[in-house]
C-alpha cells in the first residue's frame, strides 16, 4: 500500500479546495458545511420515509431521483477531498474516509443488486457524517470533556456491566425453572432476555411471571434494577465533576506555568511559588 | 406598529391597579392574585371535565356557564391590564401578553365556530398564566438557579440528545432489517418509535421483538438505555452543584482575599480575619 | 380537652413500665420493641394472606385467631402506654398515639360492621408502627439527614413537580385532540393518565399512540420523562451532598465551642478563634 | 474436621502448581487463567444453550460430550488446587472452594438423577467462577472503591428501602380495595406486586388500573417512585465522592498540616511548603 502521491507542493488550488473542505472558519467553508449537513439530513430522511409503504408507492419516483443527486453530490465531494488531501490513501484508510465511501456504495451497489433492501443498514451509517459538523469548535470541548470523564470511569464501568451481567444470566436461570414453558419462559435466553427487559425498567409485558414465586423473583430483579442506576449515575457525576473541576481552573502558575490547581490554591502545587 | 398612547402622567386609579394587578406585596394584590390563580385552576378543570363524555352530558350546561363566567372574568383583567400598564403595545406582545389573549379567544372563537374541538389545545395554555403565581419572590430564586444550572449545561446536554438520536436513528434501521414488516415493524418511523420506547426505559410493548437476533438488539438497546441516564444526570447534578455553590457566597475576605466561605462565616476561615 | 391526671409523682411500676415500653436501651425495653415488631410484621402478613382465596378459605379459622391474639396483645400495650405515658391526652392525640389507635379498632369495629372489607386499609396503618423501631439510635441519625436533604430541597422540587404537571397536562390535552376517542385516549382526564404513564417511563401499553402523529408527540414526552429524570436527582444530589458534608466535620471551636466548620477551615468562622 | 496434611516443607512440584494456579503474574500463570475463564464461558453458553428446545433436538450430543469435558477439566483443576494449597481443608469451605465444588457437582449427581432439570439453576454457578478472573489487580481497587462506597451508604439505603416497602404495601392494599378482584387485583399480594412494577417504573401492563380513582392513584405512585429514584442516586453519588477523594490523597502537609492535596501536588497549596 504505497503511498501513490507523495506530498508534492501544493497547488493554489488544492490548498483553497482544502480550506473549503476542511476548515469552518471561513464563509465559503461554513457554507460548504452547511450544504453537506443538509445533505446527509435530506438523504437519512429519505432513507426513512422510503421505508413507509405508502409514501413509497406513492413518491417512490422522486425519492429515487433524490437518493441519486445526493449520492452524486457526496461522489463529487469524495473525489474533491481525494484530490485536496495532502495523503490521499491515509484519509481513504481514516475512520472519515471509510464513512464517506460506505456513504456513496450502497447507491451503485443497488445497480448491481437491484432491489436488495439490506443496504439500508449501510445508508444509515451516513448519519455517521453529522457527527463531521460538530468539528464546530465551541462543542469540542464539551464532547472532550464528556469522552474524558467516561474514559476515567470505564473500569468501573466495566465492573458494573459485570455485575449486571451476572444479575441477569442467574435471574434468567430462576426464572426458567420456577416459571417454565409454558409461562413463556421457553428457554434461558429467552428469560434472560426477560430478565434485561425487567432490569432496565423497560418492561415490555410480552414475558411477565404468572406464578407467586416467579413474581417474588421478578420483585426482587425490579427493586435491585432500580436501585442499582444509582451506581453508574454516582460513577458517572464523580468522574464528570473531577473532569469538569480540572478544566474550570485555568490559572496558571507564574512562575513554573503549571496550571490544573485547586480552586482554594494559593501556592502552585508544583513548584511552591505565590500563584 | 407605533406605541398609540406614549407614558403620560399616570393617573391615581392607573396607579392604584397597577399595583395592585403587578404587585403581590399587598393584601388587595394578594388576594387578586388568588382569586386569578383559582379562576385558572377552574377553568383548566372544566376543560379536562368537559372532555369527559359521562360529565358532559351530565352538567355540560353547567360547565358552559362556568366557562362564560370565567372567560368573561379573563377579558375584564385583560383590558384592565391593558388600561393599568405604562406601555399597553409592549404588554400585548409579551409573553404573558400574548397568553392572555389566547386565554380569551378561544370561548369568543367557540361562537364564530360552533362546536369546533380543536381550540382545546389552545384553552390549556391557561394553565401557563398559573406560572405568574410563581412571582412570589421566595420562589424566584429557585427557579432562576434551576435554570441558570440547565443553561449552563446545554451544550452538554444538546451533545448527549445527538448521540441518543443517533443511537436511536440506527437501531430502528436494524430492527426494520432484523423485525421486518411481519413482526411489527413495518417501517423505519416506526421502528425509531419502537427504539426510542425501548432506550427511553418506557416499554409499551405494543411493538416487541419476536427474533431472537432482534431481541439480541433490543438487549444492547435497553441496556445502553439504562446506563446512558447516568450522563444527563451526571451533567446536570455536577452543574447545579456548580450553580448552588455559586449563589451560596461570593465573599471575599478583605484581610487575604480568601473566598469560598459559607453563608454563616463571620470569619475567614484561612486567616482568621473578620469577614 | 383538660387534662384528667396531671403529672403527680411517678410511681416505681409507672417508671419501670415507662423503662420497658419507651426507651430501647435496657434488655427488656429491647425484648419487648422486637416482640411487638414480629407482631406487627405478623399481623400485616396476615392482612395481605387474608386476601388470597385459597388461603383464606384454607385457614380462614386460623388467620381469625391470630387476628384476635394481636388486636388483644395490641390493646394491652396500649392501655399499659396510656397508664405509663405521664401525660395521656398528649399520647392518645399524638401521631403514633392514633396510629396505635388505629391498629385496635378495625377489628373491634368488625363485630359490629360484620364483613367490612374497607377496614383493611387501615389495618395497613399497623405498618406505619414498624418505624418505631427505626428509634434504635444507629439508624435515627441517617433518617434524620435524609430528611433534612429533602427538606431544604423541597422548594426546588415543588418547582420540579409543577413544571412535570404542566408537560402532562399540554401533553395529555395535546394526544386527546391527536389520538382522538377510537385510540382508546376517551378525555382528557384519561390521557393525562397515559402521560403520566409515560412521562415517569412506566409505560403499561393499555393505552399507546397509533398515529403517525400521535407517535412523534409521545416520542419527545418520553425522552423529556427520559432527560428530566436528571433535574430532581442533581437536586437531590446537592442537597444530600451539602447536608453530609455539615454533618461530617465533628471538630467543635475551643474558644466558642461552635461547629458546623468547613473540612480545610484553620480558623473558627464565628469568633475568628484558631481551631 | 482435623486438616489431614498439616503444612509440611512444600515440595517444588507444589510450589510450581501453586504459582501457576494462585498467581497471574506469569505466563503459564497467565494462559491457565484465561483457559479457566474460556471454560467457565463455554460451559455457561452450553447451559443456556440446552435449554432451547431446537438446539438441543440438534446439537444435544455434542453438548453432552463438552459438559463432560468441561467437567473432567473442572475436576482436574479442583484437585490440583486441594494439592497444591497449603491448607485443603480451608480452601474447601471457603466461598471459592465452594463454589468450585458446585460447578463440579450437578454432572456427576445427573448421572444418578437422570433427567433432572432443577440442577440447572446449580450450574449457574458456575458464573460465580468468573468472578475469579477479577483477580486481575488493576480491577481489584475499583471494585474496593464501589464496595466500599455502597457499604457506606448501606444504612441510608436499608432506611431507603424500607420507605419504599411501606410505600408498596400500603398502595398494594388501597388498589385491592379500589380496583378489586374483577380488575385483576385478585389479592394483595398480587397489589403489591403491581406496586412494586408501578413504583420502579417497570410497567409490563400485566396488571392496570381501570377506575378513574385507581389510576389516580396509581398516577400518584408513578410520580413517586419516578422522583424517589433521585433519593438513592444522591446517596450512592455523595458516598462514591467521598469515598473516591478518600483514596486519592491522604498527604499532609509538613508543615502546616493541611491535607486534601491533589494527587500530582509536590507543594503544599496553602502554606507552598514542600510535601
Amino acid at each position: 500500500m504505497s503511498e501513490p502521491k507523495p506530498p508534492a507542493e501544493t497547488s493554489p488550488l488544492k490548498e483553497m479546495l482544502h480550506e473549503v473542505i476542511f476548515e469552518a472558519d471561513t464563509t465559503v467553508g461554513r457554507w460548504f458545511d452547511l450544504i453537506v449537513m443538509a445533505a446527509i439530513v435530506a438523504s437519512v430522511l429519505a432513507v426513512c420515509l422510503e421505508s413507509v409503504r405508502s409514501i413509497r408507492e406513492a413518491y417512490g419516483e422522486e425519492l429515487h431521483v433524490l437518493e441519486w443527486v445526493i449520492t452524486i453530490m457526496f461522489t463529487v465531494e469524495y473525489a474533491v477531498r481525494l484530490f485536496a488531501v495532502r495523503r490521499p490513501w491515509r484519509y481513504v484508510w481514516s475512520f472519515y474516509g471509510v464513512i464517506d465511501l460506505m456513504a456513496l456504495l450502497p447507491t451503485y451497489l443497488s445497480l448491481v443488486f437491484a432491489g436488495t433492501q439490506s443496504l439500508l443498514v449501510v445508508r444509515a451509517f451516513r448519519l455517521l457524517r453529522i457527527f463531521r459538523i460538530l468539528k464546530l469548535t465551541q462543542y469540542i470541548g464539551e464532547a472532550r470533556l464528556l469522552k474524558a470523564a467516561l474514559l476515567a470511569s470505564s473500569r468501573k464501568i466495566t465492573v458494573f456491566l459485570g455485575v449486571v451481567l451476572t444479575c441477569v444470566l442467574i435471574a434468567g436461570a430462576m426464572m426458567y425453572l420456577i416459571e417454565g414453558e409454558e409461562n413463556g419462559f421457553t428457554s434461558i435466553p429467552r428469560s434472560i432476555y426477560w430478565a434485561i427487559v425487567t432490569m432496565t425498567t423497560v418492561g415490555y409485558g410480552d414475558i411477565a411471571p404468572h406464578t407467586v414465586l416467579g413474581q417474588f423473583v421478578a420483585s426482587i430483579v425490579m427493586i435491585l434494577g432500580y436501585g442499582v442506576i444509582a451506581v453508574p449515575t454516582g460513577i458517572v457525576t464523580v468522574a464528570m465533576s473531577d473532569a469538569f473541576k480540572k478544566s474550570t481552573n485555568t490559572q496558571a502558575c507564574p512562575a513554573c506555568g503549571a496550571g490544573n490547581h485547586a480552586d482554594d490554591a494559593r501556592f502552585c502545587k508544583y513548584c511552591g511559588d505565590k500563584l
